[in-house]
């Protein structure tokens, strides 16, 4: 790295702190970002400052939304000011991203809840540590009839989508669970056990 | 991306440009900036459009150097400014990222000088895009003794080697150009027949 001039040996060091970026890649990138124009450059390092200073947490259900300029204050996101959403069925993920991926299957019309992890002692990340309260409290307060618990189909997502149960039962609200089986496209040859397992559970009538 | 916040959806659009980063992994990248340190994002985003605006080009061999934050000029790189490099050797070499990778192998203690380039004429690129005047110049009126090329060995980088050593000729200086034969830790059964006839055409006696 001591033959990069300083900015650049700097520019390095940083871009390999991302995910799956080693120093290879992290040097082409440099080298890319010093050969392409400089307009170019400028607006990524401007876009990277501005999602981080713009974007923030809708205050009802912590997905993600933009901060209002003005008073720099978290606003609620664009599903949550959206009057023709399902106000009776909340679906409870563990990440900003997983409301993305279920918003793109256009499958749920209801709300959402962002935990913003899942319950992992070994982690030392229990159910304080997540936005469990939250979502009790709205399920208190509000119209709400189903909680869609879809949590990953992991140790750590099981457990929080448990946990949730248990907490919730007390509500009186229905509490389900997405579907764990094949995923579509795949292979049942290919499946590991575990899943087919909860495939052949999980079966309905045709 | 309509699902996404804007600030996000055009930190991963602007992402998207780079080399061998799909949309995926610029979504990927994007959460991880908004997930982790603020300072550590900002600092991403500051050391990018500083690179930009504090690495430019020596004024002599056209390599990266760092520019003069008082006056905004090119200044000279740390190879030229070095006294004890040998100033009777110049390697050309066709990208500020070859010399460094020259440097790395700690073979030469010459000078340098980066043509940005390489001869191409399906992309336009003729000897005037590239710092061929400069080279020609250096050697006019300096101590030069030999010039090794470096271009790479490949079909621009040999049009550009034969087209230096062809103007160059008139000025009486030494020219050589690097070795092209089996990297190391390479294998025979495995090389390209152009390189192993390489290989035999360039062989020495040991």
């Amino acid at each position: 790295m001591s033959n990069y001039p300083a900015p650049l040996a700097r520019l390095i060091q940083e871009l390999c702190k991302l995910p799956g970026i080693g120093e290879k890649t992290a040097a082409r990138l440099a080298f890319h970002m010093l050969k392409g124009k400089k307009e170019d450059v400028l607006e990524l390092a401007e876009s990277i400052s501005r999602m981080r200073h713009e974007v923030g947490l809708c205050r009802i259900c912590f997905g993600l939304s933009e901060i209002d300029p003005q008073t720099g204050a978290n606003g609620e996101c664009a599903i949550c000011r959206d009057s023709r959403r399902e106000v009776e069925k909340i679906c409870v993920v563990e990440e900003p991203a997983d409301m993305i991926a279920v918003e793109r299957s256009g499958e749920f019309k209801g709300l959402y809840h962002v935990l913003h992890g899942a319950i992992s002692p070994l982690d030392g990340i229990g159910p304080d540590s997540l936005r469990i309260k939250e979502i009790i409290g709205r399920v208190e307060n509000g119209a709400v009839r189903e909680i869609i618990v879809a949590t990953n189909p992991n140790v750590q997502g099981e457990a929080t989508a448990l946990y949730l149960a248990k907490v919730l039962k007390p509500t009186g609200v229905k509490i389900t669970r997405i579907a764990r089986g094949i995923p579509m496209g795949g292979d049942l040859e290919y499946t590991d056990p575990v899943t087919v397992g909860k495939a052949f559970e999980g079966r309905r009538e045709i």
